[in-house]
């Protein structure tokens, strides 16, 4: 499971003189690939925390991983692993994955009591989970190419221009991405693309993650700050708004980095479809609708400070604030349902709706008639 | 006409051995307060391109300065006269100001053929023209404010939250601000309020301007992200979002910093009045809607780099996006007037209409009836 050259992996385990997480610390990225292991489950809940790997499905998988690492440490302890479970818990509230992963984790685990067997499960159970999220990402590739096949077809082969918010590719999924994994899969096709960036301020997910994951797959990309595609969606220029999603209600309401929302009502504004790319994991079944999601928020630094390279090849962090100057940082904000065209998840296209999330996942919503 | 100390100017003539014009380089702000005086016509051209002077009314009065310049260094040379008028008028599409200084001053310039006569009546219309913008600004800030008092009344004297874009303060508009004229006027009269300073990727004219205007001035403010204001506004944290224009067409439709449409989306969508301050400097009476606003497209360089202050107390510049990458960088975009609940204008506060605009300015629409 060593990452190959062209679509990477942010996460991998290797067996070389036993077991090894290794990650891929994106805080870095574009500016240096700094690959450094998880060793144990603090290793984990800091990259968690201070987002060395961020992106809901990732997290998830990260948080079962810690829980193996826990199992490993402390063979047998159930007080270190109600310790670890409730410090990844607290690492953030806003995405799903890591709740859904870890109450997944935890339930097959709690069911072994030898240690070994309990360690050796806890593995295999991470596994499945980032084998499951590889494999989600890979049919949301499928179904969500196949919608920029038809836009495609309806603009004669001219580049079907798409308009991307924070990251939501291989770096925030184990592999291909969410709402990036369609546009993998139709520049390979031959589809001509072409991909506008949003910057994603403050953490600058856009301009320091997705714009280098297209540009490193030869895919057409331009960077734009935040502020911009309101105006490129008056203007004609934006033929479909596709992002990922933290956690999505049984609604179809669904929390995405902050900024989302404003894209949505703009799209909506200009009659652009505007999908939202959902594994089934990010789906929070027992949420009734987008109002009640945690939004995180963060610390004001990283409004006031800015990481970059300087003319000298050094990374440098530049206060870009007034001295003494005050900030907020919201990281998330909640696109109601009625703004999303549809919600591509591994099953296929649906309506962000009750009824629509009913009709391709029937199996969640037997408890709750 | 020298600065005080509490609400500054951008821009001043003095009269010390000669006359001088000095702006403050803002460039440079907040990190450093350079004065620099500018001593020619060119001197002129590149302030306004290279925006060391920016914001709508003051681009106006800088402009109107240049011919007054151009006139003083070759009295009496129309060709010189008309070259320069040429070139300032090729430095910044968007904000009409610049148009309507340079009309009225050419008009009055050219019927004066001796030179020096020339030069005195340019430096008087320029003068004229500058008293012009900071009595609109004092009268914005007085009608401006009695909304403010209005909402502090409906909010029983909680703080009044009003959310910001770009920076349309003194430091745009020779002194008080178009804007921020209410907000300063407001605090003087001890009403008390917070303002959510949108940090306006990609020059940080918020963050770096706005939120320094008010913080010298002791206004409470918060910068965010240009991300932020949607969730802001979605969970009732938002009373008011009040920005300037950069040229405003009959109908209302207004031109302002690129991301000031998406605000205006998210108040309207939930509900909060969204006003803009509006000199009539800055209205286009020529223009019938803002589809014919031309939107200015500036270096990508804009969104590749930012400046910033090191931890050794240096200003660096810093490049935040992938070597190579590409980026796109427009400066304004266009807000319908239905989405603008009113104009507040130096003679009142008015709908963004035709209608609105013609009850309150009716001698400008004689001509087109």
């Amino acid at each position: 499971m060593n990452p190959t050259d062209h679509i990477d992996q942010a996460l991998w385990i290797t067996e070389e003189n036993g077991i090894h997480i290794r990650i891929i610390d994106q805080r870095f990225l574009p500016f240096e690939r700094v690959v450094v292991d998880l060793n144990t489950s603090s290793d984990v809940i800091r990259a968690i925390r201070d987002m060395k790997v961020r992106g809901a499905p990732l997290i998830g998988v990260a948080a079962a991983l810690g829980i193996y690492l826990a199992c490993r440490e402390e063979p047998g302890s159930d007080r270190h692993l109600d310790d670890v479970l409730k410090k990844i818990k607290g690492t953030r509230p806003t995405a799903v994955n890591l709740f859904y992963a870890l109450d997944k984790q935890m339930n097959r685990v709690l069911k072994e009591k030898d240690p070994e067997i309990r360690t050796e499960t806890a593995l295999r159970v991470a596994t499945e989970l980032m084998e499951q999220e590889i494999g989600a990402c890979q049919a949301i590739g499928t179904w969500g190419c196949a919608l920029i096949e038809q836009i495609s077809r309806e603009r004669s082969g001219q580049p079907v221009r798409i308009l991307t918010h924070c990251n939501a590719g291989w770096l925030a999924t184990i592999k291909f991405g969410t709402a990036l994994a369609p546009v993998y899969l139709a520049h390979e096709k031959g589809i001509p693309l072409h991909v506008w960036v949003d910057e994603t301020r403050p953490r600058n997910q856009g301009a320091r993650l997705t714009a280098w994951e297209l540009d490193r797959a030869g895919i057409a990309c331009s960077i734009i700050t935040d502020n911009a595609g309101g105006h490129l969606m008056q203007n004609g220029k934006v033929d479909l708004v596709l992002t990922g999603s933290d956690r999505t209600a049984r609604n179809g309401d669904s929390a995405n980095k902050i900024g989302t929302y404003l894209k949505a009502l703009a799209a909506s504004d200009n009659r652009i479809p505007f999908y939202m790319a959902v594994p089934s994991s990010t789906i929070d079944w027992n949420m009734e609708s987008g109002t009640a999601i945690p939004v995180e928020e963060r610390t004001e630094d990283e409004v006031h400070y800015m990481n970059g390279m300087t003319r000298h090849g050094t990374i440098e962090s530049i206060r870009i604030t007034p001295e003494g100057s005050r900030a907020s940082n919201y990281g998330f904000d909640i696109t109601p349902a009625r703004l999303i065209t549809g919600l591509i998840t591994e099953k296929g296209i649906c309506q962000a709706s009750e009824a629509g999330l009913k009709g391709m996942f029937p199996e969640k919503f037997m408890n709750h008639d």
